[in-house]
């Protein structure tokens, strides 16, 4: 029988609907570099959905680029980025920040996220130092949603952090490669309110529906008005600016992209839903498409052999967390099967 | 009646084999970062094409970033990379090299090449420079095949370069973003002898049949031990590593990568025989796919209407060169109808 | 009546016998950029000193500096430096490794001091995360010797980290800013094992009797070859090389480095346990020439106006932790009348 | 008999008047990093010199690491500086402005100095390529005067350079490495014409009667208010920062500055008539303290001999070009001697 693999939400290709496309519209000869017909369409699309004619619109490749790109173009050279110790650019990005001369600063994280009382003291403590002059200065804030935990801000978390942000002159920007999941679960955070309430934010595509793309959406031009150049001058344009250009059209063409993201968060609550008749115990609470179950190693070794899930910490000599990951890809059937097998 | 376009090689998809690949493995479930089978089956594919089984061999997503990713793990943190003045790296890539703290440094090209004389000079000029202790030394020569201007190397000359560079201990770097066009070409170099006569080369998916795609392939893994790191902290590792891992093991089956490449030769010979047969003259003599052609102002205007080419530079007053390239995209009629236009 | 201070270790000029030899070889004509004879003499002598006539030395300006400029002649691309979060480079440089490209990676710090069984530790967790590739590797590990809180390494502790660097292939650079106040207070240590069980390290000029500068001591010359380029690289390599090869020519003679260390840390021994007799509470054991006080608030803000020392941190809401330094400089009839006045 | 020495104007220490500041201020107590109040008096006397009391001063240490901090702080992360190709960040700094990861664009020299003509042509060009966008925009101009060939840019030049950056958003940042010696030597051009005309430009110390320091002035804080972390980032901030704020204090002090320089000049000045006298070439035409002479190579060997001096270049297979230079140390009666032996 057939082996499950719940490891992540990179195991697939892309929707049906975008690979249509790229085959209907093979032929035709494009601009380069973004310049295309497509990218303009998923652009102009990106802007009516957050409502914001004046949004910046840029199709990237990849997470990492995009972090690593963003924060290159909101920082001053001497400046550093704040995240909380789990973030991503902190932890798992190879130092692509650094790679731009610039350090992540970091402070504990609560349940994934950083707190807006935590950044408010952290602001308030730098600006008491006698010696900050010596220190690298916070000139943009880095938070992902949903976290790398599964866990999302409450709209009025975004809106303390954006405000705290504004107040001491630092940008917030927003990690989205898991954004459609986060705004297909349980949730008071809107498209509308992500583009609100941060400076910069992006939307991910890699991992709900594309082949790979981000959509890096700024609150407006000025923020960094040759963004095309450092695009460039980081390896993240695409000489066929179109391929991007073409998914994200069809991603925010007929409902796609939150409809696919629905389908993951129903089966990944079905998921959880199983896990918790059975009698496992969820070790981080996650509304959105991973689900970190406590597991006895006997157990796990076992299940092991039917299923592939990713491993997340040793919990204890007997006990470990595990992940499971649903996505736009996930049959109902495969849960079911795992339900049956736990 | 409808416009012809001969502006560049990456104005359209990728070949149907590659779309159709795409298609098939659309819903198989894969690991992540290029550790699926298809990048394997497409690394071993090009090990075998080059006859050399040690060669380490990565799959990353566009030319600039290629350079740049390459560049830094050849360079020790105070050295420099050699190009030619017209070399991609030293103009077009908004400085993807200098992001990674390292100096281009240029000579003069000849006919878009690096001359070994002149590189055997610069070496010589620098060692006897009493002050060359406070400059930058060279650490690799960045060479492209076809260069910027559609030229090629000799065998000999790749030869005479890679043991200069040895000599100077320099690593030797081959961009070959048109390397299929180069090697199908009337040419003395098989694509055995780039991985001979250079210690890292890329064989060029983006301008030669895929969606985006380059293969960067080290002569050995002792070069950069790290490069799996070193493309995560340039925001070079796609997620969902098997879709360069599909296009390259499709481009490496059945010859046709070559096949493609050969198609957009023939078609550019066609073109070039065609201008000349009406008189034009060649401004540049390129045996690849881009062509060089002088035309006075007044009939470019005319042309322009009909047909959309690149502007490459001002010859005099009256006259411009112009750059007409084909590709494995190119429809043979579509040049039959250019060369009745012109 | 004069206002005492106690605020630092870089609060005066040199000892007399630098200027004098200043003023001698004002006009002497030598060459620039560390190639002169004082330099060479300056030189031989730290060789000798420490017994090791491979080791190759460099004069630069100051810590900061030379923290930068060594830690980027230690790493590749792309490696971090490990320091513990209390570390000068982790906290008080702006960003200066970041600068060079470079992740600071911190762990707790342990009476300021980086722990061999943590760096063990931390070692055998990156190396059992799976994920470890999309990590920055530890390429060397940072410590300051006395450290930022005035502590000591055992020889011992000096030993176990070497040899967990040696074992995981990380360099371990020592920051001797105060090295001398290091060497003439109650240890083991001696400047032939700092030497023995580092890779690199540094002799601190500018808060040991110099106008400025700090001897970079590496192991051999193979470590980094080119360290004479990457200091112009870094700015700093001075035109007048003899300036700071003048001052360690002269602190290597007479056994000025170490008398006036000792002076200071004498001075400091004295300033201890005037607090002590006085019953003032040790906020952090410190055996070199900073000490950390504990006080109540009332009295410090008494205290404050006749001697001037340094906030260290908040205690409660009554207490505060100050610290005394004591310098080359200090003159005991000062310390006599700070311990009247407490 | 003794040598005479002509090579650099760096072979000396002091004048007098520091030394003897040193020593007597030598015990007094003052804070660190630049925020005594001798580098307070030093800076408000160069306000005062160039009648700028908006102008924002620092001292820093040398001439590269003065060159890389200040181009750090004007330039955005994607924008390059601007020199001519014999500039000294172009050659001779070991790659110091890449380190911050920026591009030294460069253009062909006239004598030394950038043309204001090629500079205007330089960003019409670039405005009119359409592949701009893929190109590092310039965001500041370098010149140094004197430049590296001796030669002084006239006042007119000065205003049209400065004018031309404003017009294409670029700062003007002069190296005045020499300064002294450009403003004592006949020309058009004041101490505040080169404060009026710039945006930034340093008062060469080390080369002008210092031990060492280089004096930074912006014209007003806005450029980067944040200098000093910048300054801290770069390794350039000084903890003793009263040394070089007591040889600014003392070269503002008692025309000191002018005066040393005026009598390099003189002697100069001298040693060219001396040359012109007898019958020897003026390789290029410098009016400042360095001179450039066309000499066969048998009289060369000879005068080895006796005299110390920089070899420039190779003239033809029998010539070469040799540099004399003299500086604030040079004695009259040396100058003599070398003229009496020529």
């Amino acid at each position: 029988m057939e082996k499950l693999f719940f490891d992540s939400d990179y195991m697939e290709g892309a929707i049906p609907e975008i690979l249509k496309k790229l085959i209907v519209t093979n032929f035709e000869k494009t601009a380069g570099y973004g310049l295309d017909e497509y990218s303009e369409s998923a652009k102009r699309k990106i802007r009516e959905a957050i409502a914001n004619p004046d949004a910046d619109v840029y199709l990237l490749v990849g997470g990492t680029q995009s972090n690593a790109t963003v924060i290159d173009s909101l920082l001053k050279s001497y400046e550093g980025v704040l995240a909380c110790d789990s973030g991503h650019i902190a932890v798992h990005e190879a130092g692509a920040v650094e790679q731009s001369s610039h350090k992540v600063i970091t402070i504990p994280n609560r349940s994934g996220k950083v707190d807006p009382a935590d950044l408010k003291q952290y602001f308030e403590l730098f600006e008491a130092d006698a010696n900050h002059d010596h220190e690298v200065p916070v000139g943009a804030v880095y938070i992902s949603h949903p976290t790398e935990l599964g866990t999302l801000y409450t709209k009025q978390e975004l809106k303390d952090l954006y405000e705290i942000c504004q107040k001491n002159n630092a940008y917030l920007f927003l990690d989205g490669a898991r954004l459609g999941y986060g705004l297909a679960a349980k949730t008071d955070v809107t498209l509308q309110d992500v583009a609100k309430y941060t400076d910069v934010f992006y939307i991910g595509g890699t991992k709900v529906g594309a082949l790979f793309g981000e959509a890096v959406v700024f609150k407006n031009r000025k923020i960094c008005p040759k963004f095309f150049t450092l695009m460039k001058r980081h390896g993240a344009l695409l000489a066929k600016g179109r391929i991007p250009g073409i998914q994200f059209d069809t991603l925010f063409s007929d409902d796609n992209y939150m409809k696919y993201a629905r389908h993951a968060i129903a089966l990944a609550d079905k998921l959880e839903a199983g896990f918790r008749a059975k009698n496992y115990q969820i070790a981080y609470e996650s509304p959105t498409n991973q689900k970190f179950i406590l597991i006895e190693n006997t157990k796990m070794e076992e299940l092991k052999k039917k299923v592939s899930f990713s491993f997340w910490e040793t919990y204890d000599k007997d006990h470990t967390v595990i992940r499971f990951v649903t996505s736009w890809a996930t049959r109902e059937e495969d849960v079911d099967r795992l339900l049956e097998i736990i």
